[in-house]
């Protein structure tokens, strides 16, 4: 099959052999698949991962691992996969924290092969059916729209909170989607560097201001989702004291930050990253967000090398691959 | 009379005019002063501050600002003063949140002389009496000790909780003394660079290691009390996934830290400063807490800037003053 692989310094498209799921995996052949902030990451080194990229996919079951038995609702449906493979046999498993697993292997990302190829296998344990009801194009973003949801498991905002979103990249905006779609929020702000990209949330509905203008301070909750490392020290000069941040960023390297205010205003800092898919697939499929108009360009496989040159231009937000 | 005077680059022994209470506040002579490190890296540009250095306060009331009436609780006895000094006027303090007041000026940090001098002028509102049964040597350390026990506000470990204290210094020593006098706790760590300091709490009870020898990991509460920007690193290092890390260090300068960490584990960060003077003073009238065994020197007024200094010497712990 062809493949996207990442050497951790680059990517190319790759002849590879067709994955063979081991027990209790399942062999999806790929619909579409979304290109990543992370997957440009990994690409600069982070993670120090080599291997088949991908971690937003959408697929349907066509093979299975030795003594596999596909649950029913999975039979003839689409499927999204959840990306961290637990062992599901150590203490962080039992404690039910799945998605921290020591011993996990992530999709895309830490030691086990994504999905931007025309196969991946994938445990059957982390695949959900998808309702009919919602379009490929909207499917594809169950992965991001469950971590941008998981911001506010994170740090709640209370009725009437005041929330600042910085970054509108892609993470950012989905993050802004399901801002709007709350009522019982007080002033909510998102601000960025790209007038075009907060357009989109301001035809959802919310406030946007470009960052260089953002004058506000104050505000209860910040969720930073910028994707650079100056991206903490703006969040700390917005937020209130004992207010709360949500780090949604990340990125390879270090970041320069003054810690100091984080101390004498008694900040809670909190990070952020994967979240529920069944509360994703509902947001969708009751139509409370719609993530289309995140997508910029859809390419097929063979381009995916340009596919993934133009996931980091300016401007550019979700691209897309069908094999 | 003679103060301690930083200048950003830097102390000196200087005469001063003797401060003149406003209204609402009191003319303290100060009977001991201690040395924190945060007026070392107040000496050194942190916080820009210009100034009678000393927020470490024990002294007695000799006089009154205009029309201001000493209450009763205050007459005849020593006092220990709040440092930061709140507008009582705006919306924060309104909140409750007389600490993070954004119009406060903060004792010998912040726009107002502090108390390494013969005499400081106070508010009256931030005064608290000390119980006779308190010797002045363990009164001097209410303001540290109540920003000690704060840390536990920030971050309440539960039953059985794995506590790692990261810091060997005077704050963290209070810390660690603060958590051998707790016994709902699980296992609970100090590691530090100084195994003479360290002593102070294995001889609390509390189990001790050097930091370079730290192997365990996994807690699910660090206090980052090093006074370093390698702290929050460490900690990270250290915490669970999903746990939680206390700051207490300010510097001045930025930490070149990888937040990812942060983002991936999603783990709370949270900074902790001021805390409750009538906690610590209480700790310290049932004798709960003894930190006079931090008292490395004491030195006359006269001979501040040698005190100083010496409280800068590696392997000394609290330095104070007598004036």
């Amino acid at each position: 099959m062809r493949a996207l692989v990442s050497t951790g310094g680059g990517v190319h498209l790759e002849d590879r052999a067709d994955p063979a799921p081991s027990r209790g995996e399942a062999l999806l052949r790929v619909r579409l698949a979304g290109i990543c902030n992370t997957d440009l990451e990994i690409a600069r080194g982070y993670m120090g991962y080599a291997g088949i990229l991908g971690h937003e996919i959408l697929g349907e079951v066509i093979g299975l691992g030795p003594d596999t038995v596909l649950p029913d609702p999975l039979k003839g449906a689409r499927v999204a996969a959840e990306i961290n493979c637990a062992c599901l046999a150590c203490a962080t498993c039992s404690a039910g924290l799945r998605t921290h697993c020591p011993n996990r292997s992530v999709l895309g990302i830490l030691g086990k092969d994504g999905g931007l190829a025309e196969y991946v296998a994938v445990p059957i344990a982390n695949l959900h059916a998808i309702p009919s009801t919602i379009p490929d194009e909207r499917a594809v973003f169950i992965e991001p729209l469950a971590a941008a949801l998981h911001a506010f498991d994170e740090a709640a905002p209370k009725p009437g909170d005041r929330v600042l979103l910085l970054g509108d990249g892609k993470l950012g905006l989905l993050i802004g989607l399901a801002l709007a779609s709350r009522s019982d929020l007080g002033e909510v702000i998102a601000a960025g560097r790209h007038r075009e990209k907060l357009a989109i949330l301001e035809r959802a509905g919310l406030a946007i201001v470009l960052e260089k203008d953002l004058a506000r301070t104050g505000f209860d909750l910040v969720i930073e989702a910028t994707g650079h490392s100056a991206g903490l020290s703006r969040a700390l000069a917005a937020v209130r004291p004992k207010g709360t941040i949500v780090l949604k960023s990340t990125y390879a390297g270090e970041s320069g930050v003054d810690l100091a205010p984080i101390v004498i205003n008694e900040i809670h800092v909190v990070g952020s990253r994967c979240g529920s898919f069944p509360r994703a697939i509902e947001a969708l499929a009751k139509q409370r967000i719609d993530p289309s108009p995140l997508i910029s360009e859809t390419h097929a496989l063979e381009n995916a090398e340009h596919a993934f040159a133009r996931a980091a231009d300016p401007g550019v937000l979700k691209v897309l691959i069908r094999p």
